[in-house]
């Protein structure tokens, strides 16, 4: 992991997790920095990301403050207050401007915050504050996660190397439009607020919005990119050359993220990239990948190294999409599984790429010339076991 | 079961399936029956759905052949002339016209049918035919199924009592539109054609259309009813006084019908009815129903005893139907679980209802006075090993 000029990190344990895992972390920037951010589509949502959405109005930020062993979601105004007070607490003890805390939460919902605890902890979650210790802020977030999530990227702006470097966390309620997921990405490059905005945006409907593990969506998913300029190179802007070299690099650092996120899938085995081309519009592409996607039973198949084409093509045909069954022609990692409404090849030819970690399931439907993709992972036992035993 | 006057049935081992158990079914009726079918709405339907909806339009018919452990579906041109082989070698052997003669089919997907073992197989099908045998024909149709599925009711027709019967299978590839389903449903009350098919309609709304299991439509879906009109009561049309009794009776066996499906759910422990009320349209508490029964975090917490209602909220929050969350409230079983954003009282007062096999959970938006309702089933780790493992 790179460090970023002028951002510093921690992650403790609070006691919020009654492990004693890590379970607060910290984001700090020691200038305020240009933030711009994406929330659950829920309507369902937690406290802090209510909170976060009426902070990030002003666009700066300078710390965000993560819980995780607890949603502080379905709360109430208890919940709302707790969020205030925690951000009040830490900008006191950071001695900066209140609105400038983010607090952001992950965990179980219904319950209330353990403020005592997290109030407690604040003064050594400063003091272990360090530009090297982003890994243990991913630490902090992690719930069923089984490892840390962190991605880094430098860019040469002019003569000059930024660095862009992210942290998040899930494993669950993964679904496009956000997921049980957080992703914090911070950068030294100095770049305009509504360039900032759009950049990320792109960003995410091309990686965390990518993904699928089980097509829930939770109350709490965000996602934050925090620009501090400390690298003091000409404001980026819309126009600017650079502006595509950032957006194709923080698109990177998320995939990054979005890939790791679904390889922790929770209990997957499996990481599986749907793709369907020649749709009549990206829509019905990404309508028909993300049925797939979902379909239960394309996933088990996938967990069973079974490559039981018939389940794909059936969750194609039910993706409400129209379009000529007699067309479609279905490949596993590039070789003709299906066209002409038949197997095309006997299933030795192809029966092994289902045995690979990683593959890819391609559609052809030729009606058109838009595509789309979705990365998903299996369904699997290790799933169940754990979303059944969650709270126990 | 009820036998059906003028209705017999059988049920054999033709070698389809490798186990040896029984894998083709007859229904046959003395004489020609009016018919309605609601096929699936998968894009990708199997060969004998094609035949089926051609032989359907003149609304007659005398004869099903269903076979299991082969779904004829994806299996292209060869696949239809299968289908269409089949009904008429079985029209020969019965010596009627080859049109009075549906096939259906269930089963694996992509393979060819073992069209000498079923052609070989029909002379012992049609001996075996008796009025009481409606048994080994649910025997013969069932395919990851534990147990088969009848129901049976009989109704006063002015001075005369005719008799419903139905026989189903499907317990994976379950959803709303129908799933990995037949049901054939046989009476002797005469009715007019329109009648019958606005009838069967109304019924499936209210019975199959209310179902899931995983979420996944098969290419095969078809349920059917046929009246042969032997009980020779006047003909029921719409407007007859004994026509919302037949829509009643047909709804029960039906009902009764998918509930079993339910049960059957692949490695389900649980049958869950999630109920929407106080929406603004039907449509919106249909969406949020369906997004509580598919989604896999609630239906593992249903298999964990978990009662867990953050679950739910947030599938309600996700599912793409505009309320205020601060005013829904949730029950299960009747308790009272979450109000005005929090939960209401200590779990300790309705952790017991989810350890009950069969369960009610319930929405109130008030936001208006629409409501809807779907029977789903919990995910456990059978499910998983069953579809894992289905082909191996």
């Amino acid at each position: 992991m790179s460090k970023v000029p002028g951002f510093y990190f921690s992650g403790i344990s609070s006691g919020v997790k009654k492990s004693g895992k890590k379970d607060l972390g910290l984001i700090y920037s020691e200038v305020p920095c240009k933030i711009s951010a994406v929330f659950t589509k829920n309507l369902v949502k937690a406290a802090p990301v209510i909170l976060g959405q009426e902070r990030i109005k002003n666009g700066t930020c300078q710390a965000i403050i993560i819980n995780s062993g607890n949603a502080n979601a379905c709360t109430g105004k208890k919940g709302y207050k707790d969020s205030v007070s925690t951000s009040k607490a830490l900008s006191k003890e950071l001695k900066i401007d209140e609105n400038l805390v983010i607090p952001s939460s992950t965990g179980i919902i219904g319950l209330p915050l353990k403020m005592d605890k997290i109030e407690k902890a604040l003064p050594e979650l400063i003091k272990s504050l360090d530009e090297e210790n982003i890994e243990d802020t991913a630490h902090a977030m992690l719930t069923t996660d089984k490892f840390i999530k962190t991605a880094s990227k430098k860019i040469k702006i002019g003569n000059k190397t930024g660095t862009i470097s992210a942290v998040g966390k899930g494993a669950g309620m993964i679904s496009p439009n956000m997921a049980t997921m957080l992703a914090f990405i911070v950068t030294d490059i100095a770049i305009a607020k509504g360039a900032l905005k759009k950049a990320f945006k792109t960003s995410i409907e091309n990686s965390f919005n990518k993904i699928i593990v089980d097509g829930d969506t939770s109350t709490n998913d965000s996602a934050f990119i925090m620009s501090n300029g400390l690298l003091e190179n000409r404001e980026i802007n819309e126009k600017s050359s650079n502006y595509k070299k950032f957006v194709e690099a923080v698109t990177e650092v998320c995939s990054e993220i979005a890939e790791l996120i679904v390889k922790d899938g929770e209990g997957a085995t499996k990481v599986v990239k749907v793709e369907v081309k020649g749709a009549k519009t990206e829509n019905d592409a990404a309508k028909i990948a993300r049925t797939i996607g979902n379909s239960q039973l394309s996933k088990t198949a996938f967990y069973g190294e079974d490559a039981n084409w018939g389940r794909i093509v059936g969750a194609a045909g039910r993706a409400g999409v129209k379009f000529n069954p007699d067309k479609l022609e279905l490949f596993f990692d590039g070789i003709k599984v299906y066209s002409k409404g038949v197997q095309h090849q006997s299933e030795s030819k192809y029966a092994h790429v289902f045995e690979k970690p990683k593959f890819t399931v391609t559609i052809k439907l030729k009606e058109g010339k838009a595509e789309s993709y979705i990365i998903t992972s299996d369904l699997t036992h290790e799933y169940v076991s754990i979303n059944a035993d969650y709270r126990s």
